[in-house]
């Protein structure tokens, strides 16, 4: 019985800042730099969804893939895009919106409801740019 | 004597919205849809910037490509760069960031910067997202 | 005032197979070689849809991003996706479904869907592979 | 003495459909959607094949890209490319094309041949478009 | 009878050096930077090759993609892959490998070539870099 | 706490040539193929670097992503980028120029310059072409 990983991309636009309310300014400026920009700015955001399991019998699925774009559209997409990650996202309040902070968010909305769906959560990995990315496993 | 465009692509990664105060928020809402969202959304938007010539008989360039990004940098990239279009940029102010918007007031930033180089601007295409672009040649 | 092309891409999967009954068995081999296998293959076609005007004064918009992929959808992506050209799409019956072919009869599909919308669609380029794409512009 | 993968894509275009025979019509297009499409739809598939060892003291390589190249080719691609899987790959029959099956059964094809050259598949990484993939490390 | 182009992408990797022996070592830096770094330096080139013409009736080809790839490789790709264009290649020599003049002469390599197929070249793209590319239509 | 990694991609173009000293010139081309081109080739590499780390409290991040391009622009991109690799880069004399032998020299120079900033290496990916990659975990 092969146990085979599953991966479904999905995308969002949205603002963020870097800011510290702890920091002095200077500090947030020296920290974060250009992210810090007070007005925002934004990124086209991709993420990657994997899901582990073995290929159902009779329809050689993991999951279906439908299936798997709507819980990922419900529980991180529908929230995040086209918004500001940090004015309009409540499970992002009160943290640093980086790409870190973001894919174990992101993480911890997935996996429960992928569970209830018996599917298993195994690797998230998040762009922020064609350059950057952050991957996390639940560890 | 050959003519030859070259094209060099730069990225910027901005916050923006889409709201006419003309209109009233529901006007707003219906027209400009998310993309109307209160607190701003973003991209990571790639111009390629494209000029034409005869490349030089000494140099083999129509221009050099480091030149070029220059140029680009400083009358575009730096003012859009980790920014917000709509409250940042004052050569976008009065307008709404549409994507054709922007591309028409990156044309008439970059032409003349380009003109002061002798390098003639032919073609610019601005990407929002991996799926819509925008171009525009001066007409 | 300016005149902006606005670009939209849309994707689908589709199976075909090059095949001519006027050809002998041996010709179409011939012919179209490995596209000419019996019982089709098929490709992840991307559609790039170029339409240009003016940006109006209140929108900043040539047409609504929206509105343009919604046209696409319903002339030509709906009768397309999952769907074999041969078989399955009523406007490309009696034709060989060449990437030539498709994109001239996707045009023509798509220039009368978007005039009604006030819309001049200027440029179609279709992607079969990530090596091979073709263009139309209605001439 | 270091450890170090190697991977080499390779793609081809190809036929299918989603379909049980077990099932009611109205199952299967319950269960399957538009995959099920009777006359088959197509996809541009990407194979990512990984293999790992020590690169040869005498000329740098786990094993020369080229080599590896032919074998998947004469493993895999050559049975898929402009075919139908469901009805020309005999290494398919009596199981549901799907990209979690594919990656399987290809895994079960290259592992023995790569073994011949002394190699060791170590992953497998299947993209069916370019927002869904499949992945399989044996086990 | 719709006129419709054709491309087909071809790749190769290939060294070079800017250099010209009339300017003095101090000038060729000024002039080159880092292109002209004396041992030579490369790139993973990408060629975009575009035909015009009317589809044939019977086979639905502008031209067989197979043809054009066959007709690219003689013509250009065998004689640039995998050598330095400026020792190598008896087509550049004595002019400087920029990407505007490579352009320009595979247009003069390919055209004759593909006019023996009663094929017209009508532009070509290349790529240098994933940010840099030259494009050239034969004027 | 959680564990993310982070990965930063720079790229660098380059030329080389695979040829080994102790082997006969019919053994070398046999056994390098047109790699072993007498006046070298290019590429355009592109590495993707990936640390590993706890996001910190206050700033989110693993590390600033614009520290650790700096370190991989100090450690690698400035002897690679626009270099010969088999002739300017003295840590990668005495050995073949494969990718393989490039990415674990790569890990020798990264890993340490990366403790010293308090950050831990994990992952090492190189692109020689859009079709060939390896990696290396320090293994």
């Amino acid at each position: 019985m092969p146990t085979v990983t599953i991966t479904r991309l999905a995308r969002f636009s949205a603002a963020h800042r870097l800011h510290n309310p702890a920091f002095s300014d200077e500090e947030n400026r020296r920290i974060f730099g250009k992210c810090n920009s007070p007005n925002y700015h934004g990124h086209n955001y991709t993420i990657e969804v994997t899901i582990g399991g073995t290929p159902d019998a009779a329809t050689g699925y993991v999951m279906d893939f439908g299936d798997l774009d709507r819980i990922v559209e419900r529980s991180c997409i529908d929230d995040l895009d086209h918004k500001n990650i940090d004015l309009d996202v409540p499970w992002m309040t009160g943290t640093r919106s980086t790409a870190e902070n973001l894919v174990v968010a992101c993480w911890r909305r997935l996996a429960p409801a992928l569970m209830e769906h018996q599917a298993r959560l195994v690797h998230l990995r998040l762009w922020e740019t064609e350059n950057n990315c952050v991957e996390y496993d639940g560890n």
